[in-house]
C-alpha cells in the first residue's frame, strides 16, 4: 500500500475557553488536533501556532509512531509556552512522514456541551 | 456517468463514550461512518483501526451493495473485537471500488446532546 | 473570473428526525443542502437520494439561478416524494453548472439544539 | 517552504441568528471565516456575500498580515452594508495571497450554545 496523508496541513480555526462547567476531565474544554499515521514510518511533527497580533510560536515537537494515532490537545502543549486561553489562534502542522490531520473542539463552557469537527486543510 | 467516489479514506478522530444519559436508543451516543456507493457494483470495504498504544485492529469487514448507503456505527462492530469506549481511535478504510465516506458522532453523555459531523480525509 | 465549484457532489450521511421540541419553525429539527451558485450562468440541480434497504428515490429537480444561493431543506422535498422520517440516507447532487454544497443539519429533538455542518464530497 | 493555501474559497451554507440568550460577548451567536494567513506577504481578501433573492453584497475587504490569523465575524462586516440577521447566505472569500479558510458558527438562540465547523471549499 502506498502511504496515506499528506506531510502539510493547516488548522485556520482555533480557540480553547478558559472555563468550562464540567467536573469530569474528560468533558473539560478543549482543542484537538487529531493526527494519524497508518503508515510504516515513525512520524516527527512541528506545529506552529499563528495569532491574530503578534508572532507565531513554535514549533511544538510531537512523535506519532507509526501505525498509532494523537489526539493531541492543544491546551496541553507547554514547549515552548502554553497555548493562550481565550485567544483566536490558528496553526500549521508539519509531518515528514504522510498523516491525516482533523480538529475537533469539546466546549463545556456553557452547561450544555458543543461539539465541533472537521477535516483539516491538505496543503498540496 | 463514471464512478464517484475513493477507495481510500482516512478518519483520525475517533472516540466511543461509553455512557449516555438518554434512554432513546436513537439518542445513544454513538459514532457513524456513513458510507455511499452510488456505483453499479457492490462494494465489500475493510476497515481498519488505529490507537494510540497498542497495534491496529482489524480488517472489520462491511459490504455496501450498489446503489445503497449504509451508517455504520463502530460501536456495533464486533469482529475481530469490539472498539474499546473512553478510547482515542482512528481508521482507514479502503474499498474495491469507490464510495463516499463522512463522519458522525452524537454524544449523549451530557444532559443535552452534541453532535459533529465532517468529510473524511479522501487518500490519492 | 473562472467558474468556482464543481458538478458532482455526495453526502453520505443524512437523516432527518421525526421530532423535534421546539415550537420555533427555525429551529424545527432540518437537513439542509446549501448550494452556492456563484457563477454567471442559471444552474439546474438534480438530487437523488440512497437509502440502505430501498432503490434510489430521484431525482428531485431544483434551480440555482447564478449569484445566488439555495439552501434546500431535505424535509421540504415533495416530488417525486418525501424523504422518509427516521431513515438514514445520503445524496448525490448533479448540476449542469458549477456549484458549491455544503451539509448542515439541525437536531432539535433534545431539549437543546445540536448542529453540525460539513463541506460535501466535491467528485472529480 | 512554498506557499500554503488557496487564493478562491467558498462558504455555501451561512446565517446569523438574529437573537441569542447569552450575556456573555463570546456566547453571542456570530458566524466566522477563519482566515489564515501563514505566508510570507500580506493578504488583501475581497468577500462577496451571495443571497437567495437579491444581488450579491460586496466586496467587503479586510487585510491579513503575513503570518497572522483573522477569525472574521460576519456579524461585524459594516461596509457596504451589514450581513442581514435571520437570512441565510453564502460567500466567495478572494485573497491576492494564499491563504486557508475554515467556517465557524456559535448560536445560542436555545439556552445550550450549539456549534459547528467545517473546512471552506478551496476553488482549484
Amino acid at each position: 500500500m502506498t502511504d496515506i496523508g499528506r506531510k502539510v496541513w493547516a488548522i485556520a480555526e482555533g480557540y480553547i475557553p478558559a472555563g468550562g462547567l464540567s467536573g469530569d476531565p474528560a468533558l473539560k474544554s478543549h482543542e484537538t488536533a487529531c493526527l494519524l499515521n497508518p503508515n510504516d514510518r515513525d512520524a516527527t511533527v512541528r506545529i506552529t501556532v499563528f495569532f491574530s497580533d503578534r508572532e507565531p510560536c513554535g514549533p511544538y515537537v510531537v512523535k506519532v509512531p507509526k501505525q498509532r494515532t494523537l489526539h493531541l490537545r492543544f491546551n496541553e502543549l507547554k514547549d515552548p509556552a502554553p497555548v493562550p486561553r481565550d485567544t483566536d489562534y490558528a496553526s500549521v502542522i508539519e509531518s515528514d512522514v504522510p498523516i491525516v490531520v482533523q480538529h475537533t473542539r469539546l466546549d463545556s463552557r456553557d452547561p450544555a456541551v458543543a461539539v465541533l469537527s472537521t477535516i483539516a486543510y491538505a496543503a498540496e
